[in-house]
This record gives structure tokens, C-alpha cells and sequence, in this order.
């Protein structure tokens, strides 16, 4: 008998199709585990026995300990419950100054989504630490044109600034301070500045921690064999360096509860490491990013060679065609491919993005790349010759080496 | 000084860039290329020296010796000159009854795109060999959601049955009759069945030829060392079996060019090879393939491993998600990918197919595709439980090996 604990942003509940294949399910908070006599109890008294344990225990908002944090009309956004207090917290106040701490993707979709609502309802201003926003998916120069974008529909961005402080007026938010000193009036506080594991129970369970989770082996077996981990609750690794990380991203969390179901079926798949792929799509604008920028590849001690280009979506002479922008992060030292960016204005958006993640995968290098043929087609992609991937590759071959 | 020969859908002309680099363009016949004294003649009687000489002199319709094919009302569509004349034809004759011989992706995109122009002008009737639309795109299981769809648009589609004769009336077009002994009336007909490689200028020259155009090495270069070519005059290489192909597509007929410039300017990139990859967009469907469909792949002497399974382009609970159908092929000693095909009705289209390609490129296993970790986001991509490629691979592995 399996037994799976999760926690977090969908709640689950009895379900035909789950119950056909076998599985039940309890919704219930877990209050032990015994590892030891592979028993699992829960707060109604039950108990549970196991042959094997999967712990899928999430993650959870982090709110720094800021001035102001605990009041009415400070939000974070992480599921369901969140975005009815949202919801309801507008209905009720009709805010009309909104301010967004950390220019996160999901910070960002929250604004435009909102702003999309309701046209000219809301002053959005976004305050970010980094020199630009979504620094985690783009680098300055292809977020550059992102902030122009946000600017264009009438944000206020504020770059290289911090707050310091939420200022509060009979117990609801008035507004913000912020490190350059400057004051800004709020109606509603967004902060969604990032996310912390869920490892208490592992924690209790005795079971070996790594920096940024719960520990796992490549099959996603922790540090007793019976029990099985995955998702925003373990340490994963980085594809690329093999270095610990904590990856807390949607993709691979799904991908190790699947690898660990695998694993309980006699296959021996292993976890390849995470690119930390991800896309998002503010208003009409589509960004995605894997591996690492340049700024992460700086940091981890990567000598890069670097291309940003700009393409299109589809071929000149077809209506409907829209500028895309790429960049692409190469190795000096190999030439490998370690990492692209793609910022888009096609809805629904291509996804390159994920044929450089499985260049990436490939180990492919600059020369590699400027051979690679797409599926094109007028409707479809940019004329052959404007190709983002060979001719960002093109590009830094350029800057790489020349005969 | 390097010249090039081109011929083809485009008619090159003097451009400023061009001029700017430094690259002076001749509109004018080539008559005779005397390589030993690095000569180009073309037919105003001028001559033209060269270092280097790079031949791209493209395809042709190859229209078969069928009775009838010279009616009036008989079309072939290859480049612009074409167009016009379709375009004229329908303006002067105003024909209802279309046919179409083979349902190949230009064939079944001038059909859709026809259609569009002036819906229930036209009675559709589309012909076809194999036992399905887009044969060579696409297997039977692929196959049969387009054919429904096109069906559904009203278009007739007569699978596995072949065109004997064109009918005519008075010198045109009247209808047609099939191997199957049908009789179908037609005020037009359209034939795209194929093309041949532009060689007689090589074969001139005395290049060597390989079977399916001009032998050239991985650099462009063909048995006369200072003649380079690519595109669709050429023989390629099959990426996955290195089996010569003829590999007539947009996307490596640009990469070889390029190609060629990057071996002249004194970079060592060899092409690698061809997938065949490509993709086109009839109606709002959007097909795309690469590598090897089941049935090729089979010819070819694989024994296969496939699985196709249904998708979405969206998370369920995002609006405008769409479906997607994928196959993947994998070769079952190996358990290496070797094909791919998309039928999706996204508009426009995501380009998932790109990063199959790039997974084959990588030598990835059927293993390996179960952890492929797109850049999910809900707006841009299935739940991570429902992505293609992952799912696909998933189905494949239970086929291929249980524990």
C-alpha cells in the first residue's frame, strides 16, 4: 500500500476517475508519521499503514518580517483562498492605488490580469530590488523592452528600490516607504517576493535535509527508503553545474511526483535536474526563459558568450505578424548552450523556448545550434533566414570565434 | 570574389542591404559555367570570374505525363508567377467545382486558404493515394482528425484512389476520372505532386551527382572544390539513418546556404543531416511532423515504438484552450525518439514539434522524454499532467518495457 501526503494550492477530494483506478482519497491534516512502525496519523484519530510513503508537502508564500505587513490590504497570492480574499478585499474597498512588491512572473500576471479587468480603474506601481522586472526568467536587455511595455500601459516601474516599510491608516494600508526615501499612497499591498518548503513533517519524520528541501536521491527517495519525495518540499539539483537548488518551480514539481510513481512501478528513471524552464504571459506579451541568464551564468562562474536578436513570429508577408526577441546564453569554455530567453508578442504564445531546453538537454553548442532547422512555415514561424535560434547562434559564433 | 547562382520562387533583385555588404546582384540566364577557368557566361553575353562559386538552382514541379495536363484549368503552384495565375483564372472563369490530385501540405493549404477566401463558392474534392491526408506528415492515426475536420469544412476526400485521366471540354478542364473507375466533374484542377531538383547547370559542369540531386560533402562543397551548393538541388543526408534523401524542404535549404557562407568566411560547421521537419496550417489546424512517421520508419527497417495521445494547448480552467493530438515514434532497440507529429488547433500555433526535433538531435531516449520538463504557465501550456510530450513518452514506455 502507497500512501501520499500532499498539501497546498488545489485541494484535493474524492474523485470518480481516482477511484476507479484504486486510489483513495482522505482529506484529512496529518498530524505523525511513525516511519518506524509505517504508520500515518491524522487529526480525526485515524491511522494509516504504509508500505511506502510519498510526501508531497508543497510550499508555502513567504512575507518577509516588514513594518505593516499584518495589514488590511496587504495580499499574497498562492491558491484559491488567496484570490477570493483578493477578490472580495475589491469588491468591498474598490481600491484604486495598487502596489506590487517584487516584479516576480506572477506578481506581474496578477497586475496585467487586473488592469485587464478593469482599464484605467487601477495606478499600478511595481517596486522591484533588481535593476528590472522578471530579473529571475531576463536579463536587462531583454527585459528592457518588457518594462517599456508595462510603461506603455500606463505602470509605474521602479527599479533598484526596496520598501521599507507598509504604512497604515486605522489599520489598513495608506501606502509605502521605500530605501531612496521615496512615499507612495496604496489602497492594496501585493507581495509575492517568494515561497518557502513545507518541511516541518519531513522535519518531525527524521529525515535528511538538504539547503532548500527535503533530500532525495535521483529516483526521489529520501533518506529512509520506504519514503518517497517531491515537489516544492525537496532539494533538487541543477541540471547544468549538478549543484543543489531549489527549483520551486510548477513543471519539475509535477515531473518528480510522476518520476516517483515510476519509481513504485519498477522503473529506474532518473530526475535529469531542473533548467528552471517557465513562461508567463502578461497582457499580450509572452515571456519564457531556461537554463540561466547571463547574470546567473556570471554568478556561478560561467565565462559566457551571449546573443539577443530580434526575429518574428511569422513570415513578412503574412498578416498578423509579431516581433519576438531572443537571447541565448552559451559556455565560453564548452560552447554548450546553458540558457535562453525569448520575450514574444504572439497569443497563444510559441514555444521555442522549449526547443532550447532540449538543446540544452542535448549538451548542443554554438555550432550545433546554428544548424538547427525548425518546422517552419509562413503561417508558423519566421522566414527560415530570420530563424531565432540559428541566428541568435549565428550571432554568437560571431562574437565566439572567427576564422 | 564569390558568385552565386539562384533560381527559384523569388525573383532576387538589386537591394540596398545587399549593396551595403558589398554583394552586387545580376538578374540574368546563366548560359554555361566554365569551371576551369572560373567563368560564368550568362545570355547578354557577359562574363563573370570567380573564386568561389555557390549553386543554388532549387526545384521544380514535376507535373506527371497524365492525359490531360495541359487542359486549360490545370494548375501547379511552386512561386509567384503561379499564384498570379491561379488568381487570374479564377477571376476570368469563375470555376466552382475544384479538384485537387494529392493531399500534400501546399496542396491541402492553397485548398484551405481558397476556401476561406469565399466560403460555399467552392464544391472541394481532394484525391488522394495513400489512405489518408498529408501522408507523408502524418500517420493513419494522425491522419483521420484532419481528414474529419476537412470534412467537416465540406471538403470531399477520396483516399487510396488515383487520377487516370484529365477530362476536357473544348480545351479545358471537365472533370477527371480515377483509378477506381469514379468520374468526378472539375472546372479546375490542381496538381502539386512533387518536384525535381534543378541539376542540368551541375550535370553541365560535370559536378557528380548523387540520386537525389547534386552530391555535395557536410560543408556545401561538391566534387569541384571551389563550387559550393545547398537547398533543393542538392542530395542531403537523412540525420537518423545518414541514408542519402533528397530532403526538399524550406528550412535546410536556408540552413545550407548558410551553411556554405560560414564554410567560405572559414568556420569547419557540418550540416547534420535532415528530419524533415515542417509544419503547415490549413484552416485553423495547425499539422506539424519531424524525423520519421510509424509507417516511414517501419519502410525504413525500424521496429517502432509509438504512442499518440490527446492534449490541450491551455490548463482546463484557462479560456480558448484547444486540442492537441501528438504521436511520437521511438526506435525499440534504441528506445531512441525518432519522430514526432502535432495536429493542433491553435492559432497561432504552438511550436512544440521544434523541441522533439531538438530531443532526436540530442539522441534522447524514451526515458528521457518522460522527464522533459516544459516552460509551463497555464495561458501557455497544458497542466504539467497533461503536456504532450511527457504523456506521450509515458504511454510509449508502458509499451515498450513493464518491471
Amino acid at each position: 500500500m502507497v500512501a501520499g501526503l500532499a498539501t497546498g494550492m488545489s485541494i484535493v477530494v474524492p474523485d470518480k476517475k481516482l477511484e476507479d483506478a484504486g486510489i483513495n482519497v482522505f482529506v484529512a491534516e496529518v498530524t505523525k508519521v511513525d516511519a518506524e512502525k509505517k504508520k500515518v496519523l491524522v487529526s480525526d484519530g485515524r491511522e494509516f499503514n504504509y508500505d511506502k510513503l510519498f510526501l508531497s508537502t508543497g510550499s508555502s508564500s513567504f512575507i518577509p518580517p516588514i513594518e505593516g505587513k499584518e495589514l488590511k490590504g496587504v495580499m499574497a497570492l498562492r491558491g484559491l483562498p488567496d484570490a477570493e480574499k483578493i477578490k472580495a478585499f475589491i469588491a468591498e474597498n474598490n481600491p484604486g492605488k495598487l502596489i506590487f512588491i517584487g516584479a516576480g512572473f506572477i506578481t506581474m500576471e496578477i497586475a496585467s490580469l487586473l488592469a485587464a479587468a478593469r482599464p484605467d480603474a487601477y495606478d499600478i506601481t511595481v517596486i522591484e530590488l533588481f535593476n528590472r522586472p522578471l530579473p529571475l526568467m531576463l536579463d536587462k536587455d531583454m527585459a528592457d523592452p518588457v518594462q517599456e511595455y508595462l510603461e506603455g500601459k500606463g505602470f509605474k516601474i521602479l527599479t533598484g528600490d526596496k520598501v521599507e516599510k507598509i504604512v497604515g491608516k486605522e489599520g489598513a494600508v495608506a501606502g509605502v516607504e521605500l530605501g531612496s526615501g521615496k512615499k507612495i499612497d496604496a489602497d492594496m499591498v501585493f507581495m509575492n517576493v517568494g515561497v518557502r518548503p513545507n518541511i516541518e513533517l519531513a522535519k518531525d519524520i527524521g529525515l535528511e535535509m538538504g539547503k532548500f528541501g527535503i533530500k532525495v536521491n535521483k529516483f526521489q527517495e529520501t533518506s529512509d527508503p520506504d519514503i518517497l519525495a517531491g515537489g516544492d518540499c525537496v532539494e533538487k539539483v541543477n541540471f547544468i553545474t549538478r549543484k543543489p537548488t531549489a527549483g520551486r518551480l510548477r513543471g519539475p514539481a509535477v515531473m518528480q511526483g510522476r518520476l516517483a510513481a515510476k519509481r513504485l512501478a519498477g522503473y529506474d528513471i532518473e530526475f535529469p535536474g531542473v533548467l528552471n524552464a517557465g513562461g508567463c504571459q502578461i497582457f499580450d506579451l509572452v515571456v519564457s526563459s531556461t537554463g540561466f541568464t547571463e547574470e546567473e551564468a556570471t554568478k556561478e562562474g560561467f565565462e559566457t558568450v551571449c546573443a539577443t536578436v530580434d526575429s518574428r513570429s511569422k513570415h513578412g508577408m503574412i498578416p498578423g505578424m509579431k516581433p519576438w526577441r531572443i537571447k541565448l546564453v552559451f559556455d565560453k569554455k564548452t560552447e554548450k548552450i546553458i540558457g535562453g530567453q525569448i520575450v514574444s508578442h504572439s497569443v497563444p504564445p510559441v514555444r521555442e523556448i522549449d526547443a532550447v531546453s532540449a538543446l540544452i538537454l542535448g549538451g548542443k553548442t554554438v555550432s550545433d545550434l546554428t544548424t538547427f532547422t525548425n518546422a517552419c512555415n509562413p503561417d508558423i514561424s519566421a522566414e527560415p533566414s530570420m530563424e531565432p535560434i540559428p541566428v541568435a547562434a549565428e550571432a554568437a559564433l560571431q562574437k565566439l570565434k572567427r576564422p
